[in-house]
């Protein structure tokens, strides 16, 4: 099942052509059944494993979704990151940054959400805004862009060295998917309120979006810290690669439950005080009821 | 089934007296099947509910969880609150407060991490600490307490006036299924890092944490902000009660979807100009696909 993995990981130092990857890739997996199976499974798999990294509490996993509008970021968080326990699993999504946020340098609202040791932590949009949006709206110099890609991969580095694993997703539609869905969008009234006076005019901006991608992608996928670029068309394949890939991420984190923190002779010691004085409280109870 | 909501909440001004309620309690339930089919049921129609709560935009809700040690915390949130969407639903732990935390108020902490708009965060432990270990171990004085359970009502009117709705439970084991549940995990390696030097040592607090618990329910128990007492030696009709009880909240809150935030009309014009458009490169493109 590693060729998941090994087919649509960004190799670190790589150029990178999206046109040249297939949005549409499903494999040999011919309907929606099968993969669902297979997802449910290794959604069963996460959750254990997510079970233990939060008991064990000296790692931590990040995981950065990215993808254009409609790209399916909200229904990949759904699918496969459900399963988990809410206890040890967030979410934090990144909006415009407010204007105190954008008085600071691009890290400084992300820094204190990352994940603490135990916690598996999903990024909805991320610090990589900072080299695509404002590098499609030209909202930073060619210079700061350089920078920033060079920044990234040291706050990456920063984390990983205090136990954080990070993996990186990029959902890849194209843009007659992406118009599909905002036309579906349109049709149904609950989902209304997503639809975004947005959509329409940045489409202009299609290729642009592809070549920031494409370049954030080249810079700064990572061994450490890669980047995926998932096929992203058929949402239930989507689903089932990205599983699929942090299941393997999780397994390779050789996560192992902590050492008691306790004397467990003395705990026993205890427990078996314990119960005497219960027997003899519940037997001191009995004859008083009787009364 | 609105009975659970009416047998286990603490009318508020009322008297508790935990003696008199059954930790036992498990109705006409007889066996865990039909409870974890109902439960089953219910988890899908929160997460419906949680799913509209989000769209919409404009309520929360705050549930707090409070139990003796071994009470069930843990277990409550991974069997009713896995089925959420973790977009939009948040476990909060509080742990014993750090020396910045003791600094300030007790409520410090607390407030930057409330649900905003749109979310479900559960509070693993919460302010109500204030007055329950402290209360115990005489780390407050009777005039700060008697300060407390007002701040503590004042603190939740600010909430509910910003949109929040508060439903509190208080996971109700005895001792003596405390203590089995602690020589449970003594006989499970892989709950060995759940035990505590101070697992036996505060059970002889016991009586003291349960008075705690009676008087904090009874002064903070609001019509806005009701306290539960859940019946929770069997885990089984404890997860049932609270997911029943977490339904009816979030159906009285009359979730509405909100209305879309674009003009419809011209975002199906716009989306008739992409269509064609697109139609008018895809022919424009295959004779070329020829050569």
């Amino acid at each position: 099942m590693n060729r998941f993995y090994e087919a649509f990981i960004i190799k670190p130092g790589h150029k990178v052509d999206l046109s040249r990857r297939n949005p549409d890739e499903t494999f040999d997996f011919k309907d929606k059944e099968a993969a669902l199976e297979l997802l449910a499974k290794n959604n069963h798999r996460i959750a254990r494993l997510q079970n233990d990294l939060y008991s064990e509490g000296k790692q931590s996993l990040l995981i950065v979704l990215q993808a254009p509008d409609a790209g399916g970021k909200d229904g990949t968080i759904n699918n496969v990151f459900s399963a988990m326990n809410p206890q040890g699993c967030r979410v934090q999504s990144f909006k415009t940054p407010t204007s105190l946020e954008q008085s600071h340098d691009f890290l400084w609202r992300v820094h204190p959400v990352v994940p603490r040791r135990g916690e598996v932590v999903i990024f909805n949009r991320s610090y990589y805004e900072a080299v695509l949006i404002e590098r499609v709206h030209k909202f930073a110099t060619p210079e700061q862009l350089e920078y920033r890609y060079k920044a990234i991969n040291q706050f990456e580095e920063l984390l990983e060295h205090n136990g954080t694993r990070i993996v990186k997703f990029f959902l890849h539609i194209d843009k007659e998917e992406q118009l599909r869905r905002f036309v579906r969008r349109l049709k149904r009234p609950e989902k209304h309120w997503k639809i975004s006076a947005n959509d329409y005019p940045e489409r202009q901006y299609w290729d642009d979006y592809v070549e920031a991608f494409e370049v954030a992608m080249m810079k700064c996928s990572t061994k450490e810290a890669p980047w995926f670029a998932i096929p992203a068309n058929c949402k239930w394949f989507r689903n089932l690669a990205v599983s699929q890939i942090i299941l393997e991420t999780m397994e390779s984190m050789r996560i192992r439950l902590p050492a008691p923190s306790v004397d467990l002779q003395e705990t026993r010691r205890l427990a078996a005080i314990e119960l005497s004085r219960q027997r003899h409280e519940r037997k001191n109870r009995k004859p008083a009821a009787k009364k």
